[in-house]
């Protein structure tokens, strides 16, 4: 049902206002002409307080939020919109889940350019587009100035999976083979260098991307994943401690077999940090038996967001569930769990 | 599984800091000590990226989605945490399904007491486990003082019906009737009479509270509900203006038989307020033709939500898409719908 409204949104000078967030026609005409037309699809187009689909017979339903609250919000490489489409999309694959539908909860801080909401729902709407993941249901809040940071949002995905399908942090086994589809820490370093206003000679970009096509390729020739984990917050030091901890193993890694794009190795040095504690947006780690390891790389670097995949390690038996790396140099280091990482606000 | 940490979280002083978000040990222990332990079940101590579960066969999945911002964020009757849950549980609610599961996402103010966290927090789960829809995925992130206000809540509802049910904003008929299950605007007028200081002589309290059970009592009675919908922001005015238009109809209510708690009445003459235009939380609106209508009355009646439930109106023919009142002096008045409400963040 198509609702006109005396004056359309003024998309090129107007700002998001409280009455926005308020339940009347202000905030009909806001979700109509900037939420709808972005998101445009046929679910959420009926306009109900929720969104109705239907589940092949065998299969299982899986789920996944992530609140966003990146800053700033637009970034070489993305925005807070497509990085809210690609981060749940990532983390609904991790259960080797074909990723179907999104929901969208957006909190708005009064005063918001409606140029750059424009700019972000749009981008949001391309992600999911392209992705093939539309978003079916959401919802939009306002805040006072001073009381929220230009946006926010929480998005939930949601997929399905056959039902036998157990892909999980618990299941890496000692002898399995460790993955990733690419360089680590150009995310992190993106958004820091903007923040530190450093300026690299090269072009930096952040690896946000949508990962489900890739994780459907490695299940194309495998049947026995046993981890899938995106290496976000905290980076991949961060992701494998935890999985180590899970499967109660040990993780050891081969300096020289991480792939590291030379701008982000640089940047690392001068800002003294260790990529393996930077955050990625479009990268995965991947376990799988190590009989299958050769078959799984060669299906990543098939993938256009593989291309530089690489085996970067083995699980091993360790009772104190400890990740290790041999360095470059020969020697062995243990990548430690950290408290908490330098910088906020990354995702 | 269980991890230890070197100290457990002093919720009693501690504070949210900017570490708890970054992805290391400190947004961990967070989790374990804050949210698992509140929300405690299988599917969310897991501790995977994603959750998974089962559908049955000849069923539909219902989704739907919501961002929570009221402030305050404790009020006589509930907190973020237990509204946030009544809130999206609802919203599956009007689609006739039964809510399976909620995801949960956290934008949090660096500076947070975690005394107040852990007090939505273990509302939340309360709420959850009373409602029998256990939160299973869960997000936090930490945003800098000054850039938040306390807590946000984003939570999504995902919920089952029989894929034949088809209960919609689209389907009011003329002749239809109008039921509401209780009075209105509790919840606004709790929320307003707090932000402005007024103390009312008696216990003004949120009306916050889950609907399903009142609606699988209705579908019980009735295979042919035509809509449900549950008037928050905008209060019943905005929602049955919403509902006119989507069905392409007019809606008449009768002043008189509305119900209204005369505390509330008070409070909106004193605040010159119109009560059908102040929000609810436990409130659903339920059309359905009028020759089930009686049956469907004394169902609400029956549950502990709907003791005050009445039919209030009826929809008709009017290609204005109309909403109007027969007032308790007699005149007929058109109930429109606003631009905005004066009341921001009122969930």
């Amino acid at each position: 049902m198509k609702r006109t409204y005396t004056t359309p949104l003024d998309i090129e000078n107007g700002c998001i206002e409280l009455t926005h967030g308020s339940g009347g026609l202000a905030m009909a005409q806001l979700i109509d002409e900037m939420f709808v037309a972005a998101f445009d699809n046929d679910l959420l187009r009926q306009g109900n307080d929720s969104a109705c689909f239907e589940v092949p017979t065998g299969y299982k339903i899986v789920t996944s939020v992530d609140a966003h609250v990146v800053s700033p919000l637009f970034f070489p490489g993305g925005d807070i919109g497509s990085l809210s489409v690609h981060g749940t999309i990532n983390d609904v694959a991790t259960s080797g889940a074909q990723p179907l539908y999104l929901t969208a909860g957006f909190i708005l801080e009064e005063g918001l350019p409606l140029k750059a909401l424009h700019r972000v729902a749009t981008s949001m709407g391309l992600a999911a587009r392209n992705a093939g993941v539309p978003i079916i249901s959401g919802d939009t809040k306002v805040v006072e100035k001073g009381k929220g940071d230009g946006i926010f949002i929480a998005t939930t995905g949601i997929g399905i999976a056959p039902r036998q399908m157990d892909i999980s942090g618990s299941r890496a086994r000692p002898g399995d083979a460790v993955l990733i589809n690419g360089t680590l820490g150009d995310h992190g370093v993106t958004i820091m260098s903007l923040r530190n206003d450093l300026h690299f000679q090269t072009t930096l970009r952040s690896d946000s991307a949508s990962l489900h096509t890739l994780v459907a390729g490695i299940i194309d020739v495998t049947s026995d994943v046993h981890v899938l984990r995106d290496p976000t917050r905290g980076g991949i030091a961060s992701t494998l401690n935890e999985i180590a901890e899970q499967s109660q193993v040990g993780i050891k890694l081969q300096e020289t077999a991480i792939p590291l794009n030379p701008q982000v190795k640089g940047a690392c040095e001068l800002l003294g940090l260790d990529p393996l504690y930077v955050a990625n947006e479009g990268k995965m780690l991947v376990i799988v038996p190590n009989d299958s390891a050769e078959r799984v790389l060669q299906a990543m670097l098939n993938h256009p967001l593989g291309r530089q995949s690489a085996l970067i390690g083995e699980v091993v038996d360790d009772d104190r569930c400890m990740v290790t790396m041999q360095t470059a140099l020969g020697g062995e280091r243990i990548v430690q769990r950290i408290a908490g990482e330098q910088l906020p606000r990354i995702c």
